[in-house]
């Protein structure tokens, strides 16, 4: 076979499959054996649906073959973040409590939407326990190694869904994102990983973290995968109260219409202090190539940091409470113990945080008058070693796990839209650009991407 | 003059204006004149606003003798618990500290929309500070002695709004109502009090106490002028993010259309434990007059008003830190103590109360579909004396104040439409009992009370 699986994104497996390049049973033989082959030094996947994945490979060849079209993503295998309920599994959420629970009953909305899109679902992956981290090193799965550099971290929570990417295992994943954990682990595996606007994709069936910060949203290898995976995905769902808005479908031409009137401009002052030069260089060339000059300052990032911290806190300890008091020495220790801190924080500190949220949005909106876009980086620095505790940055010692999510706590605390891009540097470590609109911009945002990915400076790149 | 200003509603006072009955100048002055020569002795009134009041009767009157119609309720004079902007006036809702506020720069929406129908806006009403409270018996300001027993309190924290109804001092007023601060004062006085549904009327330019649970609504003689002043506050408001829906007028034939095929139950469980029997007996009376036989009951009532102790706590005592850290010795030590202690909950309680609400919502929901209308008492026991601080029943000692909420806070904890009518109850005092319906069917409460109103069973009665 000639057909580079490894390098093909999921919209072009999909028409391979639907022209007969290729058979849907052979993509999924052949993404099982590489799982199979390399998961035991990548540990991203934790667990592996061979026998459903084959059988519903099976169905869809049938169909093709009576000449039906099956969809969008046909015979596409993908993965997902081992929160989201699979039928017939145990949801773990990257703990060994919940190990205990029956298996879920049905699969989440989000895997119902992408199968019946033609997708075989063929996995769940590695994260941090509970999505509570940025480092996707596990105290019970172990951790993920970043396929660029084994020796380094893939970022997290949903670490697994990131480097399963990069390592070329499957085309596309899902993962969550609470402060970050889409975009950090998008940025240091180089690819791109997106967090719509909040409540615009639904959490029926994902196990939640914090619920008032959680979005879901894929990881892909080019801007049509993100775009058709989102398209899937987007609209209202009466399991999630959150998930009401439908916007009308995007096509892939329409991504192609250019940004000749789109206002962009580049996140200043909290977002311009960076730990490595090389991460506003990123920017700066995404800036260029865009011919962006304007710079723009949100007041009060730093504080909105600091709120996003404390909701999180907050409301991922009050979830876990009876857990927390009764069987404390069976969660992972990071996860507990800023658990049993979060369950001793004020209900004042709390309603201030919410409170000063609502002002921060406000701002966040008036910005939004004056451009259409934004840009900044995803991530303070290149992936850190695994096990990595601090950075010396100019002789000050700083903690690299809390500190990962510096720069996309800010706007997911506001439930903006956010796709992380991989910028491409040859032979370095990679390194994302976060790509931000209003609330329900999500068009504009890929429309952007698109004209970037033309240019070739952003992309997956070589696979390593 | 033979009008009997005292005794008639607003509607009633509004027809005579615009028929040439009575002047509008006329019934400003005289009411101006009661409240001057009553209010030493009832103290409803913390600010009386002679002069703007007489002024824009004046403008009514030419307005009228141009042949205008200014509006449903024109010259009719109503006024404020003190916690609603009013222009030029500073706001006290209640408190000493709120005196050093400069005047409020424009009229709550509220006030505006009445005034825009031709209503006068005569002063402002007394209440129990930031309006923590069921009696007003306010440290700064006194108490609200009960027009029907000067002995008794007038229930709160709305207690100037119902007592200078029950008073015959103005036909309508407007109160706030958080756990039954409309409620339980229209109760102990024996007048209606309306609580639409959260988010139905706009709260923009009131003083918040916990935001998840305040609601505003009118206090009033009959069940037309209810249905009028809500008709004319209700619809969006774009200055209040939580007010968003409009729905159709009311007409009043509308509310005389019956209520053959309304489906009605008495709450039992939680809401039949009363202190006094004559409690349950006046929900009877009224079950009776609708050929009511079926119970039905809410479960986890007594949780849901713990919760909403507890969300009203965290929330009040949030709005009002600052203050309390450096000024503790000016607030109320009543409301003092009780934000003091509200600073202290845990987060966890917090965010567990909330998550209880959701789930107790969707038992409520589900009620709901069995049956359109639900009965229970207002308040567990009548008018209590002033400074009373416990009820024996039999035997067991009880804290009269926090428990008069009792059978209101688990109805507003989730943001129903409720009405509470005044039992006719010739000799005695008086006592409510609420129609609650499911969100948004505030129509429906109207048609009931209407129904009973008709019956002569419910109404404000004789003056005291």
């Amino acid at each position: 076979m000639s057909f580079n699986l490894k390098q093909a994104d999921a919209v072009k497996i999909s028409l391979a499959i639907r022209s007969g390049e290729l058979s849907a049973q052979e993509v999924c033989t052949r993404t099982l054996d590489k799982i199979n082959q390399q998961n035991p030094t990548l540990n991203c996947f934790t667990t592996i649906l061979s026998e459903q994945a084959i059988a519903q490979a099976k169905t869809l060849e049938q169909a093709i073959a009576k000449g039906q079209d099956p969809g969008p993503l046909t015979g596409v295998p993908f993965a997902v973040k081992n929160l989201f309920d699979i039928a017939g599994i145990t949801t773990l959420a990257g703990s060994k409590i919940n190990q205990e629970n029956p298996p879920a009953s049905q699969d989440s909305t989000a895997i119902k939407r992408l199968k019946q899109a033609g997708a075989i679902l063929i996995g769940a992956l590695n994260m941090d326990e509970y999505a509570y981290g940025f480092v996707t090193e596990n105290s019970h799965y172990g951790a993920t190694p970043n396929p660029h550099d084994l020796s380094r971290i893939s970022g997290g929570s949903s670490g697994g869904s990131a480097a399963s990417v990069a390592a070329g295992l499957v085309s596309f994943t899902l993962g969550t994102d609470t402060n970050g954990s889409i975009r950090v682990p998008a940025s240091l595996c180089g690819v791109f990983g997106f967090k719509p606007t909040y409540g615009r994709l639904s959490r029926a069936g994902v196990a939640l973290f914090s619920s008032s910060l959680d979005h879901i949203g894929p990881f892909g290898k080019s801007v049509r995968d993100i775009a058709t995976i989102y398209d899937i995905l987007q609209g209202e769902d009466e399991c999630d109260p959150v998930c009401t808005k439908r916007s009308p479908e995007l096509s892939l031409p329409q991504l192609e219409t250019g940004i000749k009137d789109v206002k962009i401009a580049v996140l200043g002052g909290y977002f311009a202090e960076a730990w490595e030069p090389e991460v506003l260089e990123v920017v700066a060339q995404i800036a260029t190539a865009l011919n962006v000059t304007q710079q723009i300052t949100i007041p009060e990032a730093h504080r909105a940091k600091a709120a996003a911290y404390l909701i999180t806190a907050c409301e991922g300890s009050n979830l876990h409470l009876a857990n927390l008091r009764s069987r404390p020495q069976d969660f992972d220790p990071a996860t507990r113990d800023r658990f049993l801190a979060g369950a001793l924080i004020p209900a004042t500190w709390y309603n201030q945080a919410q409170r000063f949220r609502r002002w921060y949005q406000q701002q966040v909106r008036e910005i939004f008058r004056q451009v259409d876009i934004l840009l900044a980086p995803t991530t303070p620095c290149v992936a850190p070693k695994i096990g990595q505790e601090k950075m010396n940055i100019e002789g000050v010692e700083l903690l690299v796990r809390p500190n990962l999510g510096v720069y996309t706590q800010p706007l997911s605390f506001v439930g903006l839209p956010v796709l992380s891009v991989p910028v491409k540097r040859s032979g370095q470590l990679p390194l994302g650009v976060q790509i931000i609109a209003a609330p329900y911009n999500e068009a504009l945002i890929l429309r952007v991407a698109k004209c970037l990915e033309a240019q070739g400076i952003i992309g997956v790149g070589e696979f390593p």
